[in-house]
């Protein structure tokens, strides 16, 4: 299988004030690919690291990737190094520095920069710059790409901006690039990889390892059966992917069959589909409309409703109840309820559900109330403490959640907690 | 400077299912030690990608640092990698088996475990293996850490477990060993090393790099005068991070106040506060409430204000209103503007902010409408654009943006800029 190596450069990156997103995101793609990634290594902006980094890279790999470094300031040296560590001149492409210069432009006069014209004109020609037979990748912000052959016989190497959404808009390009593909042997003829994705909520992750030894004592090893299954615990759900080649479609039939078997209540993927995706689906299948009221999640469950295009179909809105006066005023919460059980409690979730349902006209509504923390715990009533209603046609249920973490977590699993709800308000496909 | 190279292994990092802390916490330590990171390699739990990250590691550092592969199971195989690439034997240390066995029943019974003896055994073996003349860094969970001589004179190779928190407990301990000591100098009277950071919204990259060129015009290159400097963008605004030595503490206040003097208009944060923290501190600083009211952002802006601790002392709420019945019904958008303007239309804006800061009395307020995409475009109205309006005591402002990206970045950007329009009307710590 063809490996490669990703260069992530940058100081911020090296020193964790950006994580970085482009290796995890390579990886994903290779690994789709059928290629694998054998190192990460990420360097700061300094040409001595990113030379000695690009040499390891260059090492028991087919390809090399570079994130990172390709700005318009004297510390993007990315194509500098690479150029040198490849024993390559470097070039002006003129006619690449005038579309370069057209984007500075438009975004200039769209965001009233009075930048001074020889900084622009210095920054667009740095840019401009592409080493001896290297092929250019059109940018998708100012910075292009490039795809750079060794002349020595080295793995060639794929420069890439470092903003993600730069780099992935940027990456089919590069896999035209027949350098590229062949170092990744992407058109030798090897069987596409299949991979399948199961999640499941619920399970802990030692009972479907439990279920996976059982599978193999009845029929011999996944591996022998040529199944490469790795399991994940994501966002609280459990996902288990298995990439096979086709000729293993039954061994991997006879898998998901099991899985099903076991977990058939909390399997609620076998397509990839995400809960947000279900959900979706769902409620456009029955044409229902969904609304939200919030205390400490404050907007995150109607805003990863809206996630998804096309979500104006089934998402009228919501109400962020922060204060408990807005419960009153905005949802229709008696104030004395609060006052009794506190702001915090299964009653208040079912108030505030019933009443954004009510005030939107939504077929249903989801509400949550709760303590992400640090602060706000209260005796009986400790941080992660998450109380979530769902109203429908049928009446109204409420949930209590304890989550741990801190209080960005508690916030995500909650919302994660509540697109389950949903999940099982819509129903399966089949219902 | 002493410059470490820290070795991150594990699959399940390398593949970005799980993020590293450790990389990033080390380095934050180094830092803070007057010492420096060089470089942080990820690989898998492959022993020859092991062996050659160590490899690359050990070139160019003076101290090599690996995380994780310590465990009892069988893909955990940092000692034995380390131990060969070092050219050393490897012996088992039976004290330390006692230690760790003691550490094992401890939590299998604490747990109910019902692991067969002969496989608690074999795994508390594998962890009392030493490598020769290496000391033991005692186990905070049950993996001991390990401080490793080159006897070819390489950089000495401290061995830490993969989970943050052994990780982190145990870090004191290699610090006192006299080899470690040694290889970052700590012994030799070295400076811890400040890290500054500038935040500014608005100007272009090109153009601080231009003040930056002006400025080394007039004092002289910055690293000659002690200050490294690096500059990123994230989320729309550029970073600036001096990391220098106490020395060089009047070169970096004279780059500051270069800095302050040409951008003094967007310059937001000298202490490194985060757009999130100066809002905070404004409004808090005022005794100040604030609400929204968000369309296309379904949310994320009030989730992102309740994102620090104690928001509930500012955030009042806000209402979600993504369809235009909502707008009206929730927020008092007379319909007939909506049908003569559009539902984005820096009129409607205005009617949002307005109608949400009247119905929750809140101080501020701040209204999204736009279009997210990819749907959803008209003519004269394209994907991108998006009318925020930010009402208050003296009246209500509108701004029109021009957002390129995806839908997850129009929405993400939006809500920064909204951040902005609140630092604005907070004003700066002085006001």
């Amino acid at each position: 299988m063809a490996r490669a190596a990703v260069v992530v450069t940058g100081t911020e990156v090296l020193t964790g004030r950006v994580p970085d997103a482009n290796g995890p995101w390579l990886a994903e793609q290779l690994r789709g690919l059928g290629a694998d990634i054998g190192a990460v290594v990420t360097v700061g902006d300094r040409p001595g690291d990113l030379a000695s980094a690009l040499r390891f890279a260059a090492s028991g790999h087919d390809l090399v990737i570079t994130s990172g470094g390709l700005g318009p300031t004297a510390d993007d040296l990315t194509v500098a190094v690479v150029a040198d560590a490849l024993g390559l001149g470097i070039g002006l492409d003129t006619a690449l520095e005038t579309r370069i210069r057209a984007v500075v432009d438009r975004i200039a006069a769209a965001r009233g920069w009075t930048t001074p014209e020889n900084e622009l004109a210095a920054g667009t020609r740095k840019q401009a710059l592409v080493p001896e037979g290297a092929a250019v990748l059109e940018p998708v912000g100012t910075a292009p790409g490039l795809v750079v052959a060794d002349p020595r016989g080295g793995p060639p190497v794929v420069v890439l901006p470092g903003p993600p959404s730069e780099l992935q808009a940027m990456w089919p390009t590069a896999l035209d690039d027949p350098r590229v593909r062949a170092a990744l042997g992407l058109d030798d003829g090897a069987e596409a990889l299949h991979e399948r994705t199961i999640r499941i909520s619920g399970p802990p992750e030692a009972e479907l390892a439990g279920l996976l030894r059982e599978h193999e004592q009845r029929h011999g090893r996944l591996e022998a059966a040529g199944l490469e299954v790795t399991t994940c615990l994501r966002d609280g759900d459990l996902e288990v992917v298995t990439r096979f080649r086709p000729r293993a479609s039954p061994a991997y039939d006879a898998l998901e069959h099991a899985v099903l078997g076991r977990f058939a209540d909390s399997v609620y993927s076998t397509d990839g589909a995400t809960v947000d995706e279900v959900v979706a689906a769902g409620l456009r299948r029955h044409g229902w409309t969904v609304a939200t009221a919030e205390s400490c999640t404050a907007g995150l469950l109607a805003g990863r409703l809206a996630d998804l295009p096309g979500s104006s179909e089934y998402l009228l809105g919501g109400v962020v109840t922060y204060s408990d006066a807005a419960k009153t005023t905005h949802l229709g919460v008696p104030a004395d309820l609060i006052a009794r059980r506190g702001a915090v409690s299964a009653n208040v979730a079912r108030a505030m559900a019933e009443g954004v349902r009510q005030r939107f006209g939504s077929t249903l509504a989801v509400a949550v109330t709760g303590i992400a923390g640090p602060g706000g715990a209260r005796p009986g009533k400790p941080v992660g403490l998450v109380h979530v209603a769902l109203a429908g046609p049928d009446g109204t249920g409420t949930h209590r959640l304890h989550l741990t973490g801190d209080r960005a977590h508690v916030r995500a699993r909650t919302v994660t907690r509540c697109l389950h709800l949903l999940r099982a308000a819509v129903g399966g496909p089949g219902d």
